[in-house]
């Protein structure tokens, strides 16, 4: 179970395409060695822009941020099984790849629901904000003196509503690419799953999927090459391996940092903890990271 | 193998989401007989509606219409999936129903490249269509005195890329959503599959898609109960039993409109011809249409 940011993918269509050349050839490397590999990727530039385009345009209808994630999920989608797929092609090795459109279901009474802090999209006004707010009900937070965002709950996944469609795919020996974005966040109510605006954190539904699928290996793929502490400053020092005890004391003296290694952090923590290996690495580190001996390699 | 119009879908989110909750009905009605299902739908005013938006907001990047086409397949596929999906958990039936993102193949030699007429998007002006053909090097056409549009090709489907994910998924009793208003076009070039922009018509993706799987039945559900003959006219006649052998006669006779019936009939004759079975029908007379009691059946 591989899980790519959404920051690796750049800010336009031809951004996007193009870097996404180069992903594939990292995945496909990995591909070559017949792993069964399954694919998460953030969304959070690419649902960011999606939702902005409605909310600028006068033309178009209001577009719900589920939705939004859903059309994220079939951008970032569409062009990454073409990458990897023109990239298969290319080095002869017949195996297909498609994304699935994937819906992660949260609990309601998640305690994110009583506190959103995940800001989307643009930054506004004061004046903005108190629109926005009572027009639409939205959340909007001041961020950093850089103007008001809405902020939407960041809840835990819970299940992953297409797993059984996944594991066929992955036991005909397919690629998938699933929970984009971290899925789309959908509740259980009497009539069935209903989408929310929220933000499902795509480590953590990696983690989830990882389990539900029995996946081996969860390796997040970031910008940096290890997790480090004190990082940034002159005692920074690299973690290479390292288990879900010492990681636990470690986070408790604050080296990570939240909204970014500490979330993934817990996530690979939850994962080794059920006697799996979960590995932080870069993505030009990818196939080094599943041979574990690049990353940072988290056990037990 | 069942294709579903566009325009049955609404014009917002809520409404598509309202309207599918009918539809989903139908189609749990012939998932409930055992039959496996393969879901095609078209996306023309949703696809408008996305391109539109990003074209009218100077605060995002200019978004190709493959890309835009790829944003519909996961906006539509979520909403469809989950009110199917919903209506199979209500009446208690364990199968599992997503959509995948799916490219069809066209040929770069398709003589409608010469010759684009599918028009999408919204009206401009004389000026307007001028600038956007200078810019975007759109070809652009004067619409029925409503104003100018963009008209793109519309090639033939040649194949589906993930066609062989689709029958894994099928194999196991999972029910697919795919080709999505006609599948992203995408052309061989040498490095691989790319995103053309173009229009493939759903009924003819259908049709390709169903001779790949190789299904038994090809329904193509749209706003008529029957295909007719004089239609509209005092001797109009309904059309109920058909061979291809007499409908080839009629359609030389032009009983059916270009753009709206024309499409429908060849998809279905080509179908038919390779020995199977096609019908069109209306949505609310679907299950009657599968047990071959209601529309228009076209055979051999």
């Amino acid at each position: 179970m591989i899980s790519l940011g959404g920051n690796a993918l750049g800010k336009t269509p031809k951004e996007q395409q193009f870097l996404l050349t180069k992903v594939a050839k990292e995945i496909v490397g990995l591909i070559k060695e017949n792993h069964e590999v399954v694919i998460a990727h953030g969304n959070g530039p690419q649902v960011g822009m999606i939702n902005l385009a409605f909310t600028e345009s006068n033309a178009t209808p209001e577009m719900p941020f589920p939705e939004c994630g859903a059309m994220s999920q079939g951008y970032i989608g569409y062009h990454m099984q073409n990458a990897i797929g023109n990239e298969l092609q290319q080095q002869g090795i017949k195996r297909d790849i498609a994304s699935l459109i994937t819906q992660v279901i949260v609990d309601e009474q998640d305690e994110a629901f009583l506190n959103p802090r995940k800001p989307i999209g643009s930054f506004y006004t004061k004046e903005q904000a108190d629109q926005l707010k009572q027009i639409h009900n939205y959340t909007m937070k001041e961020d950093a003196g850089r103007g008001y965002r809405r902020v939407v709950p960041s809840p835990m996944p819970v299940d992953v509503k297409e797993k059984q469609m996944i594991q066929s795919l992955i036991k005909d020996n397919h690629i998938v690419i699933t929970v984009g974005g971290g899925g789309i966040p959908v509740i259980e109510t009497k009539k069935g799953l209903q989408g929310v605006p929220a933000v499902i954190d795509k480590d953590n539904a990696s983690e989830k999927l990882a389990e539900l699928i029995d996946a081996d290996y969860l390796v997040i793929l970031t910008a940096v090459d290890n997790v480090y502490i004190n990082f940034n400053q002159p005692n920074q020092q690299k973690l290479t391996n390292i288990t879900t005890f010492e990681l636990e004391k470690l986070m408790k003296e604050n080296h990570f940092a939240e909204g970014s290694m500490l979330p993934k952090i817990k996530a690979t923590m939850k994962f080794a903890r059920s006697g799996k290996t979960s590995v932080i690495a870069s993505l030009k580190n990818a196939k080094e990271a599943f041979k574990l001996t690049a990353g940072t390699i988290i056990t037990k």
